[in-house]
């Protein structure tokens, strides 16, 4: 495999070999890598001197079930840390497939204009885009599409990239028709803006020669062997199953339980539990999806086992999005007072249209709502807003900047974020150890980088005792998930067992590693970030959560987040 | 004196004897004293932990000259960190003749009100002025006025203050009517706003009791001969005697300077000499304001013997502001592309009434511009915008903000701020001696905590050599000036003679100080500003200036700004 530098500055793409330091990095650990390598962490988020990668997990491009997400990563306009954010989809098999280890795109086009890079078994080269300037990320998909095939996938940003909003996520094709998955989280998307790069089109089409031939395997039969097993437990197990809740109800199969532990965020994390959630389950939305003849079940990757996706139609049949998942119902649903899915799905639609992170975008109108500019519960109003958004209006300008950026300027001080990057749907006082990660991830507030709500049942989510505990050894999970290309749900396999994963990744490479090798690799991904954040100027002042919630109570438990401050700062304290 | 402590959510007051803590600290010395004993450093600078803290220097209240300014502080909203600002007029002189070392206010009502402090030798008390909710700070002091008697002082938020905007500042009227001195910086008036506070004021007027005591003298022989001495060298001095360029001309003698060298913000800090600069020099404004009957040398502070200031007419002999000053001309002129004096005071007097910093404004205003929201030189386009923001529309919340918010919401990259706040009218890639001192002062970008412009004689302005040590000593000196209550303007005699100074604090306290206990005081201010910023969050990583300076050169001399890192990092490596 290669890194494939693009310099937007003379517009050239160029191989280059993997040099031995980034030979056993993938995936998350190889933005990390990179980043701390190569770019001054104190740089302008959106100037020449940062980078913009995008890599596959090291296990990406092999027949491995859900392990092809693609990482997008740099340094976050938002954050203003490293981040990386990643996605199904199709586009970390096709990257890993067409020999991508990673993509590096670097400068800035002196011309102001929009590119996209094309790649395939022949090369990559740099093209003229200019003329896909103001489109969503349907149209650009459909356009690039048309263009170089309908099997490529097409990553891309919409209007909220172009116009360097922090809440501008990086879309990328999936496997079925209008499908739209997104590296959301960080304001990824401003950060390829300001690369002046529009899409970027992998040609690794099912057909081609490239898709025919997976990635090398260092001892063929390990890896086999290992695959079959993770796969077959996957399959085997009650939550990951055929019968179980991931497949038949998908992400959104939580929103009953987070609602009813008071953590759903609504009206703006004023409460903590939504009358209406009801309408937002994931029994609701297999009912109304199957009803309809939408899909539920499917995957985002080619040979996923587990299958949690959906296509959410319309009362008509006609698909809105594909896939409806929990934390945009959560933010998009209970956190501005909505409690209709098709509300929703119409609203995620919108985002996913214009590029926007569904969390940081729906976190954002939740604010503008509390500011009055829009009633919750009233989808037109937010509509209209979104709109705003995609037009660039200084008012929509404001929003796709993000939470922090719309409550500083409309006075609004109930403001729900982390490091200058909007919660996901689990309230921090109903669930601290979720407050504590959001605190203290070198990613900020994030729903896969330490996630405590699988853990309610082991550790007391109002409860102080065994947070900062929980949340470290979640982020080392999230850490290795995150490199190896592995969705979030296939984690009980290689959690329960890490000596599969050291499997897996010697027969993909024969680098004879023991479960110590892994654990090391773990340690080393969050010490290379919170490295490169320090340098960036992150300190303990950056892991608190938001002073409200220190004094507001949330109901309906009407508790604080109250986990001191000496516990977070202490989270690393044994990295 | 006694400690004045005004408790917002109770809504009481409360006199309080000055601590031995405190004893020796005064103005910005004693604002960082309080801040670090009692914030929390990482508290929400808008949330009910912050406190915002008025207070004469040391040598406040006496007869001294120049010696009446009002330190106004807390933690800043623009830079996160302590912010001393501090403003001529009566407030410093009139808070001192009342015994109030400090007036600290705190928490925030619980019922959203606006209230006013009225201060009297019969004690404080606190009643509404919900009524004066949307009054402009000149109609506040009028209102104010009007009740409590034309000689009282009125320090007041306009609409800036009261929509929490980090460009709002605190106005305080002076000795001339329309008077209006602005404690601009730091977007301080946005934590008065947030205490619910808009308006204090200060009943030690001329013909009270008050007034004819001064403060008591523990040595008044020596603090006399020595007040004498100081005004002597003051008058006899070529630079701020009668026919010293100062008051001569006011702070806008630099004009003509300051655009000869290239450092003059010019079109949103794109160019450093302005081809209409002719048109602003503090001649032209001589000759106008003398030529309509408009006044010059006049004073902000009773028995200031320099007399810098001036009441800027129109064409009729109606007065548009009272005083215009160089840092307004630079940013609400040059900055502007606007070249008419009439223009700025326009310009000027909209932003005193709506309480704004004409700095920060000033500064958003260009980076509208660029945005195109705005036509550089269009007085007319700059007003509506500035209505915009009295108006509290979205467009206004957004300048409201300051150059930060606006560059980074309308997507602009060419933002002239360090630490979050504005710089003044130098720009530092012409003048790197200032650059040195807006990245690291505690202070951020603000031309009075060490302005190298005076030593461009002893320091090649375009030099990187003894830029670091020069910034350091201008620093200490501000810190010292600040702390005193002395204006900058007067601090050629102390500068040259640090003995003087410790005699005049010894006359007024008695406290036996030698020069090393004044070297001591002046670097333990920036200590505990250091320590407090630290503490809130500030790294090295503050201590840069924008990017796009270090890269994009400045014409005329096409420089860029290039103190190493490591030389900006060293500033205070002896403190």
């Amino acid at each position: 495999m290669k890194i494939l530098r693009v310099d937007m500055d003379r517009l050239q793409v160029e191989w280059e070999p993997v040099s031995p330091e980034y030979e056993r990095l993938g995936g998350r650990a190889l933005i990390a890598g990179i980043m701390l390598a190569e770019v001054p962490p104190e740089c302008d988020a959106l100037g020449p001197k940062n980078k913009l990668v995008f890599a596959p997990g090291l296990l990406g491009g092999t027949n491995l079930s859900s392990s092809g997400r693609l990482s997008v990563g740099g340094k976050s306009p938002l954050t203003n840390g490293v981040k990386e954010a990643n996605t199904g989809g199709s586009g970390g098999a096709d990257l890993a497939r067409l020999g991508v280890k990673a993509l590096v795109v670097e400068g800035q086009p002196a011309d102001g204009k929009l590119y996209q890079l094309y790649i395939s078994d022949a090369g990559a080269e740099l093209l003229p885009a200019d003329d896909w300037r103001g489109l969503g990320t349907y149209a650009t998909a459909a356009r690039a599409q048309e263009r170089w095939g309908a099997g490529c996938t097409v990553i891309s940003i919409g209007q909220a990239g172009e116009f360097l909003m922090g809440a501008a996520g990086v879309a990328c094709t999936g496997v079925g028709e209008q499908d739209c998955r997104v590296a959301a989280r960080g304001g990824l998307g401003a950060l390829m803006g300001s690369k002046g790069l529009k899409a970027i089109v992998l040609d690794a089409a099912p057909g081609t020669a490239l898709a025919a031939e997976p990635v090398p395997l260092a001892d063929p039969e390990l890896f086999r062997a290992s695959a079959r097993r993770f796969a077959n437990e996957l399959i085997e197990s009650p939550k990951t199953g055929r019968k179980g809740a991931m497949h038949t109800y998908g992400t959104s199969a939580i929103v009953a339980a987070v609602n009813e532990m008071g953590a759903f965020p609504t009206r703006n994390f004023s409460e903590g539990s939504f009358e209406a959630a009801d309408n937002l389950t994931g029994q609701r939305l297999r009912e109304i999806t199957l009803a309809r003849g939408g899909k539920v079940g499917t995957t985002c990757m080619a040979g996923c086992v587990i299958a949690c996706c959906n296509v959410f139609v319309d009362e008509a049949g006609e698909p809105i999005v594909s896939t409806l998942q929990y934390e945009t119902i959560g933010l998009l649903g209970a956190n501005l007072g909505i409690g209709s899915l098709d509300e929703v799905a119409r609203l995620n639609r919108l985002c996913n249209d214009y590029g926007l992170d569904s969390i940081e975008a729906g976190a954002a109108l939740g604010v503008a709502a509390e500011a009055g500019l829009a009633r919750f519960g009233d989808e037109a109003g937010f509509a209209a807003l979104l709109d705003e958004i995609a037009a660039g209006s200084v008012m929509g300008r404001v929003l796709g900047q993000g939470a922090a950026v719309a409550g500083r300027v409309l006075g609004v001080s109930r403001v729900p974020v982390a490091k200058g990057q909007a919660m996901p749907a689990y309230d921090p006082r109903a669930l601290k150890g979720n407050g504590v990660t959001y605190g203290t991830s070198p990613m900020g507030a994030d729903h896969t980088a330490g996630n405590a709500f699988g853990s309610r049942g082991v550790v007391n989510p109002l409860g102080i005792e065994g947070q900062r505990e929980l949340s470290l050894d979640l982020q080392l999970g999230a850490a290795m998930l995150d490199t190896t290309g592995l969705c979030l749900f296939s984690r009980p396999p290689v959690f329960g067992d890490p000596q599969l994963m050291v499997d897996l990744l010697n027969g993909r490479y024969g680098w004879g590693w023991s479960v110590a090798d892994l654990e090391e690799m773990k340690k080393s991904v969050l010490r290379m970030e919170l490295e490169f954040n320090e340098k960036a100027g992150h300190t303990a002042a950056d892991a608190r959560m938001p002073e409200y919630m220190t004094r507001e109570p949330l109901p309906p438990h009407n508790t604080v987040f109250d986990v001191p401050d000496s516990e977070m700062d202490a989270v690393f304290a044994a990295l």
